[in-house]
């Protein structure tokens, strides 16, 4: 009997973001996540980044579920793309389909069906049995999977902490990663995001303790707290806190409302409905008697609190009496936007309380000492880090070795990477496309780095188009030419910069026969003129459009 | 006798970046520091970030010198741009002078008036006199100042740490600041940076001890350490350890050539010459006699380092044998393309160590424990933070006020803010024109948000330019349309984007009666038509530039 199982690197090695592994077997194949990622300076213009998932698409036939292990973006943001190609059904947590669903409401013409499932449910899919466990991590309903295939057990942590304190009462289901273990698991796939952090990540339960603190220090202020919409503990906790200082909630920004919404009415998140309040009845309330849940704790350029900084928040203005809470830490890349935020709050008077100051707030993942906890337990025969940047995994990979595991039982994945599986060995096999599809506008391009080009050089140096008509018999150059420049000429300067580029250009015209000319070649020789006007005039090489018409 | 002096802060209040602040009693002004800052994604194509001394300016005959603490670019970096306006005499330390000459061969019109101080020297200038008083910081010969005026003493601390186990052998001067605190100060200016930071920086020599565990315990490796170039401490551990560990030592990057070059010539930097090799000899070396040194611990786009990373750098290829170090921490904004340089180094097989993985790097600034101890010594009457965006100065009211210090007697600087100093009082009195100025290619240009809109724009949509002649007199369209287009439409899609667009444009001329039609008219037409049909195809809104001609 055939006894290989393919592994197949879609997405989330060696990046964080858009995480997506197929897993397969003779002509079935299971997908594990379909995630997003937002681009960073490199990709002007583009919307998300979602992954390729070409091969997926050429064995179509064969794909038969996709299973998430939680709600986050960068484990289901692609799931709208990748459904309206490939419609098979997903698999997760009540949460996780429920946040799912309501992303999807965007997208009316993709069928969804969902199959929520449980921790200690097993599902079987023709030859693969996958077993749900209980993790812990920055969002309510996240799992691990153990999925048993003919070339043994795989288990796949997806992302995860260790809460010995967690507020749904629930800790990770250690005993059971331990019993797998003991059975045998043939290849670990594990997280990477916090191997580069010493020691454990802290419960949950700390920050609830902190802001208790916090709060009880602030009785007379009002009190707004930024945290990610997702993180329902955290929000369980506050809304705790809220009932027991006799505060009012009110909700703002759009995440916040929906997933307050779509988590409380699965139970997940528990309050007093009369206790909450619309936010535009927070004025009419005293300030010790309000608490605010908002988004922007990344300072998001449209979010609720970066507009309450920018004082353009309708329903509230920033003042001298609010403290205002940053529960979250900035995301690498967002530093500087949460920092703007920040200044802009104390200039309004405000008092700000974010995690330099306090320990207002812990990651989701597992630092080292959890991780090692985790390789321990399960005591794998291989290892696959993933989920992180390449410098985690390879951290990952020294943190497996320093355990006592052999360096050639270990694989570094990598994008479009294949892995062969079988009981007793693991291999690369091979690549298959994969990469980066870049939703931009409407259209879901290719990379084509012809337009982000443009799009950077644009950015640093504008552009200047010339246009200039010809009389093809005589040579002469029939009117003015027209010279139009954008990002490149300060204002002051701009009238005298076009007088003189014209004359340059002019200049430069009736000193050649252009009679019978090719226009490709008084274009370049205008192009080369006008480049060098500019550079000597200001020291930048804007792009230049010729535009020759010949009469 | 008046006793009243003005301070006027002309930057780095409220923001990183570009210090600059003026002292003057009547006709006499004295000015310390003149920084530059570098542009973020708000200000695309932007070189750099000066102070607007307009004031100065306006006031050209009362400014009587420059007084410099220290010789990074936020604090010397403005100067050839400011003495180009202002021609004074500039004084500071030797190493700080030696910088800024270096600096200055770019700027050769400017003819550089500089004086040398030391800590203890006392400098006469009018009715001010000012005492230089050592302090520890990343860089050597950083300076603080004592200046006595008719209004009392007022200490400017620069940027400075507490080092009990200096490089250089010379402790910040503590008794001093006691002492003139005993004296009485009036007025501290006190710099902001790590406010937020609990405890203790540690000391510079704590980086060498780690540093050196990690060269031992890689005898056989090439070893090349990234470093910020004018930390002459860290530059100066690095290579006694090269010594001690018989690795030559090769340089590379521009500006770690020049300053270990002037450092070492000032015998601010000591080291055997015959230890030192050029980089283009390095491949003739064993890996284990070789030590490179290099900038781009930021993760620069140019800089020696990450040429490294993307195996562009001419004079060494990264392999496996590799082991490189970031002796620094990503300063905010940075990381992404700090960890993009990491993740393409272990790409290449090097091993990296960086901040995160072990204690290769300290802060030159002092934490919250060792401002309090500069509070307690100097005791000053009156207070105003600087040198820190705005969450800074307010964290260091805090801090002042928990010390003790009456809330009145603290003022928080802003950007242009005048404030009047007596013996007895102080108080904020105005504003002068302050701010930014722009540079941008040669051209020192006003921030024309004009010029940086327009380049955003470009940089998120691209841009599309239309041509049309039109014969003015038959009202018909003479030959095709012109369109241009870039950063809009991805290359598969080109082709048939210019034709769909040139037929809608065609198809819109001919249903209007053209004759005797104003241009603005038919361009604006124009534009409302290729605008639409460009948001309909690709969801987009480039920016769309009509030239009409009429025959």
């Amino acid at each position: 009997m055939n006894n290989k199982v393919k592994l197949t690197f879609i997405g989330g090695v060696g990046e964080i973001g858009k995480n997506m592994t197929a897993i397969e077997y003779e002509d079935e194949i299971i997908v594990i996540d379909a995630g997003l990622t937002f681009p960073d300076d490199e990709l002007p213009g583009i919307d998300i980044v979602i992954p390729d998932i070409s091969y997926l698409l050429a064995n179509k036939d064969k794909v038969k579920a996709i299973l998430i292990t939680h709600g986050h973006e960068d484990h289901i943001g692609g799931l709208p793309f990748v459904l309206e190609q490939l419609n098979v059904p997903v698999y997760g947590s009540r949460l996780t389909l429920a946040l799912l669903e309501n992303k999807m409401k965007e997208h009316p013409n993709v069928k969804l069906k969902t199959i929520s499932v449980k921790p200690k449910n097993v599902l079987k899919l023709g030859h693969f049995t996958i077993e749900f466990i209980k993790v812990n991590h920055s969002i309510a309903g996240a799992l691990a999977f153990c999925i048993t295939t003919p070339a043994g057990n795989i288990i796949h942590t997806g992302d995860f902490k260790i809460d010995y304190e967690p507020i749904d009462g629930e800790v990770i289901d250690l005993p059971r990663f331990g019993e797998l273990g003991k059975k045998g698991v043939n290849l670990l796939l594990c997280e990477s995001t916090n191997v580069c952090r010493k020691g454990f990540t802290m419960s949950e339960s700390s920050v609830g303790k902190a802001l208790e603190e916090i709060i009880k220090s602030h009785v007379n202020n009002r009190i707004i707290i930024a945290t990610f919409a997702s993180n329902i503990y955290r929000l369980q906790q506050i809304l705790t806190l809220a009932e027991k200082y006799k505060r009012k909630v009110a909700f703002t920004g759009r995440s916040m409302i929906n997933v307050s919404d779509v988590a409380s009415k699965l139970g997940e998140l528990k309050f007093d409905r009369n206790n909450i309040i619309d936010i535009d009845k927070v004025d009419k309330c005293d300030d010790k008697e309000i608490m605010i849940l908002t988004t922007g704790s990344q300072g998001e350029p449209y979010s609720a609190l970066t507009r309450m900084a920018a004082g353009e928040f309708k329903f509230l203005k920033i003042r001298e009496n609010d403290l205002v809470i940053l529960s979250a830490s900035p995301i690498p890349g967002n530093e500087k936007n949460v920092y703007k935020v920040i200044n802009a709050l104390y200039k309004l008077g405000a008092d700000v309380i974010y995690d330099e100051l306090a320990d207002v707030h812990v990651s989701g993942h597992a630092c080292q000492e959890e991780l090692k906890l985790m390789h321990s337990l399960v005591k794998p025969k291989f290892f696959m880090p993933v989920h992180g940047e390449y410098r985690h995994l390879k951290t990952h990979k020294e943190l497996a070795m320093a355990l006592g595991m052999e360096e050639r039982n270990i694989i570094l994945p990598s994008l479009g990477m294949q892995v062969e599986l079988s009981p007793n060995s693991i291999k690369q096999v091979g690549f298959v496309t994969a990469g980066q599809r870049l939703v931009d506008g409407i259209g879901l391009g290719d990379m084509d780095s012809n337009v982000l080009r443009e799009r950077k050089q644009l950015a640093e140096d504008g552009f200047c188009v010339i246009c200039v008509s010809i009389n093809n018999v005589s040579g002469s150059v029939t009117g003015d030419p027209f010279i139009i420049t954008r990002g490149v000429v300060y204002a002051d300067e701009q009238e005298a910069f076009i007088q003189d580029a014209k004359a340059t250009i002019i200049a430069s015209l009736k000193e050649q026969d252009l009679r019978g000319m090719e226009p490709a070649v008084i274009k370049q020789s205008l192009r080369r003129k006008l480049s060098n006007f500019i550079y000597k005039r200001t020291g930048r090489r804007p792009m230049i459009l010729t535009i020759v018409i010949l009469d």
